[in-house]
């Protein structure tokens, strides 16, 4: 963890990490923040619990909660989900802090508290440890004051919060350094940091598609680069960097490349005409967009040899950050859609925090480039990988959906997938994602070998050992990141999952090399939450999955 | 209910009705048919059970249940849902049907039994009485004599599950007249019965807008009719009608008035122009729709005083009615625009079993009807309403969206509509409904007078009269439906719903008459589901509203 293998926070070069937001924060049933989640027990244990176990064993000190509601009740109230689940069964040890004027939600806002010292009083019986107050401060300690008084408050659950909160701060030697200061870190801003900087987003940049290998691109071609993420820091490093909302990161962030001038830099200003076609508004409602010289955007099409079209978002969060169509806007669409009609190639990089829906124009556009938010040193590395010195080997961690009301998780259950049945009914097409999870293409091509186990019987307390040889059979070097994926034929009260991941690695190989990579799998490593929440291993036949390879095992306890 | 008030469905105007689908079926969350929702114990309580529950005690003999999976575990497999809160709890002493192959889809599709005969075994074992077997019975009817031969079920649930089949068969005296003869039936197509057919029609169309009050129609307007759905029966009439997906609707409903050919009966052929403008494909994907006489549509749109354009759906029913783009098609939202482009007034009629997304030219239209699936006679309700021969009284029974990833119940929290909250933060806009439930105009004006209580207290095992004063104010008499909401002000663990209908009535009025609603409430009425499951009425402060009027009262218990 970001605690150091030692869990030594004392120690400059580390942090206590917070970890957020407990519980199901990313699951409201509308879509929007802080709003009501309906979350089984199994589904909550099965896909919700996992990565906080995770975090909790490597270490974290501190933990946010849900802004929201779980089934109607806010996770701030929830003493079950606070402290038997969080406190108790996961025992996790540190400190426990609400987000922005949560216990003042419970009354004002969720309306289960009836006064604000009602709010105070239910929050730190739940759990609470800590109160992020947004403005005033007064109530919160008048009211937790009195409540400890009238003994609806324990004396010893406040020691206990107090304790645990001064216990992270003595671990960070707070008591002793109570600041910090940027001469004693030498390397902050540094080359080996942008270097860093610039792998992460080399690395993580996802080439979703590539006909007819339009890319890479010549480096003497004519291109235009358009759109309103092309020329923009501050859609490349999006929301919460500089400031809140990323409007300041222009002013902070001047001296990096934008894709525009990382192209420009790379291959010539004369090779690279930039014109926006369409911008985003910078004040008011800076996430509304309008056309920014399309026609004359349109016209230069006609004499490039191709196009590099930067679609996307501006930065956001929160509010204006809750989407209410997940197209991208209409005119983004509209620019797709007539530089398209110019009949050139097209590459459409993505610059965005979200997979907004593109399947208006997405069968128009040769390449399309998945870039996220890759930071201050995205744009020389989405030029890097347009131009071929990078080669991309990022694979999509979503499932990218094709419309905005079919939206599928990558663990989606059989009756989610099936395509077709016997007879009149016809459930063909129903199962529609624009690109599955783990999709992901290089500018070479990689072949696997026939995937060996240890044995064919995997047994309780046993370890199967899975290994497949992965070749680069393309002309030029790659990373191929190799996804272990376990299905379950048949369990025995919960459906399971169509496909799991339960593994990856990542290997450097140059054209003509092999490697063999290795997985070790544990009987409870495919183990799932079944109907009466208890984590088993289904005895039966499994699925393994690598590459387009599959072979079949056997559990038996 | 449709057994009559003595539960005696030997009557033959009497009918032992199924109800369907126990239980969640309409909240899966990819929004597709037959896949999984995640239900808490407390929204499948507060939310799915009531109208169950309600229709048991009405008399259902018989009840289908829900193809798809909750909480990853298929309903057909579920002993908890069927025998232990179907049978037992809620003591539904009919029988329990599967839908189409369902069970065996506990194999082939789910995968929680590891052959077919483990399925029979699972679903048998779980409740289920009657299976309703898609092509071939022998494989169901094999594995489950030899299930009983090997005691992997017991002979007295087969006992039970025919004794319960042949239990409402009696009881339908199909014994002694096991089948009917329409000469039994004369009243079978009779005016008396089209008449019924209409007024249901004509009660349940919702007028959504209308400036300036556009409408009625003058009857010596020049009308421009036009839309995909303006001379369709079939889509008046929407799928399982004639037949499953509506495709012969037009073979057996030739007889019947489009809304063209209503109104052209109404005020003559000279007074109404149809022009399709978009039509849909009638063989194919007969979902999909064309540009039928566009160009042509609009210019004849320049000679006309009003414009009435009807949009919606052809008809659908599973694949292919899982939709997965709630907007209206983009050909429809075309001819929207570009007819409001000639500055004419629009009337907007929808005829659509969903509220398809009209947001990208609602601003534009005059006026909006929704129509909903009126059948046979909705083409002369739809007339009668447009030309003010019948006021709409109709009130939306959902909440309309505006945008297709921000979805809300009627019963929201308050978390889900808030509007703005102190210091930087800004959630304006976040609860963005195109229409909220219950709404609906009327050609009149009703006012409310002041709410009227029995008493400020409802105390256990009391009840409390509400009465309203309900004026006509217009010109034309005109219905209402009285709406009453009730809204928990405090809930001690569950937020509260916003507000929460808990009862209606509709009264007929004249132009300046006046009549008093009265509702009687008791605490049972306003109960809720708490988060340790139990219904329980919280003390407290509640708020009663009717119309634009609000009073409050207390709850002791």
């Amino acid at each position: 963890g970001l605690e150091g293998d030692d869990n030594d926070v004392s120690n400059p070069f580390k942090v206590a990490s917070s970890i957020k937001h407990f519980l199901g924060y990313q699951v409201p049933v509308s879509g929007k923040d802080r709003t009501p989640a309906i979350i089984s027990d199994q589904a909550l244990r099965e896909y919700h619990l996992p990565a906080f176990r995770a975090a909790i064993a490597a270490g974290a000190k501190t933990i946010m909660i849900n802004s929201g509601l779980i089934n109607g009740v806010p996770v701030h109230a929830n003493y079950k989900i606070l402290t038997k689940l969080l406190k108790e069964e996961l025992g996790f040890k540190g400190l426990v802090v609400t987000d922005w004027g949560d216990i003042e939600n419970l009354h004002k806002r969720d309306r289960v508290a009836s006064s604000n010292k009602e709010a105070v009083i239910m929050a730190i019986n739940a759990g609470i440890d800590m109160s992020m107050i947004a403005y005033n401060y007064e109530p919160f300690c008048d009211d937790l004051i009195a409540a400890v008084k009238e003994g609806k408050v324990k004396q010893e659950r406040i020691d206990d919060a107090v304790r645990k909160i001064l216990t992270v701060k003595y671990e960070l030697n707070l008591f002793e350094k109570p600041t910090t200061n940027i001469k004693d870190y030498p390397k902050f801003g540094s080359k080996e940091f942008e270097k860093a900087a610039y792998n992460t987003a080399a690395e993580s940049i996802t080439l979703l598609k590539n006909t007819n290998n339009v890319l890479p691109l010549s480096k003497t071609a004519k291109v235009l680069i358009t759109g309103p993420n092309a020329n923009s820091m501050r859609t490349l490093n999006g929301a919460w960097t500089y400031s809140w909302q990323g409007e300041k990161v222009e002013e902070f962030a001047k001296n990096y490349n934008t894709i525009v001038k990382a192209m420009q830099n790379k291959v010539g200003a004369s090779n690279v005409t930039y014109l926006p076609g369409v911008s985003y508004k910078m004040d008011g409602k800076y996430f509304e967009d309008f056309a920014d010289k399309m026609d004359e955007t349109i016209a230069a099409a006609k004499n490039a040899d191709v196009i590099v079209l930067c679609l996307g978002e501006n930065t956001y969060t929160e509010t204006p950050g809750n989407l209410s169509d997940l197209y991208i806007s209409d005119l983004q669409t509209e620019l797709a859609q007539k530089l398209a009609a110019t009949g050139k190639n097209i590459i459409l990089v993505l610059n965005e925090g979200r997979p907004r829906v593109i399947s208006k124009f997405e069968k128009n556009m040769g390449a399309i480039l998945q870039s996220y938010l890759p930071g201050n040193f995205g744009g020389d590395a989405i030029a890097d990988v347009l131009y071929g010195d990078v080669n991309p080997s990022g694979k999509l961690p979503y499932t990218y959906p094709q419309f905005p009301n079919a939206l599928f998780t990558y663990y989606h259950k059989p009756s989610e997938s099936r395509e077709t049945t016997e007879g009149v009914y016809n459930y063909d097409a129903d199962y529609n994602p624009q690109y599955v999870f783990g999709h992901g293409l290089s500018y070479t091509t990689f072949t696997y070998g026939d995937i060996k186990l240890s044995s064919n019987t995997l047994k309780k307390g046993e370890t199967l050992s899975i290994t497949v040889n992965v070749s680069n059979t393309g002309k030029v070097s790659g990373k191929e990141t190799v996804l272990l994926y376990i299905s379950d034929l048949y369990a025995s009260d919960v459906s399971p999952d169509v496909k799991r991941l339960r593994g990856f690695d990542k290997i450097d190989l140059k054209a003509g090399e092999s490697k063999t990579v290795t997985f070790k799998l544990k009987p409870e490593d495919i183990a799932y939450v079944n109907a009466e929440l208890k984590t088993v291993t289904g005895e039966g036949e499994f699925t393994v999955q690598l590459g387009n390879q599959k072979i079949n095992f056997n559990y038996t306890p």
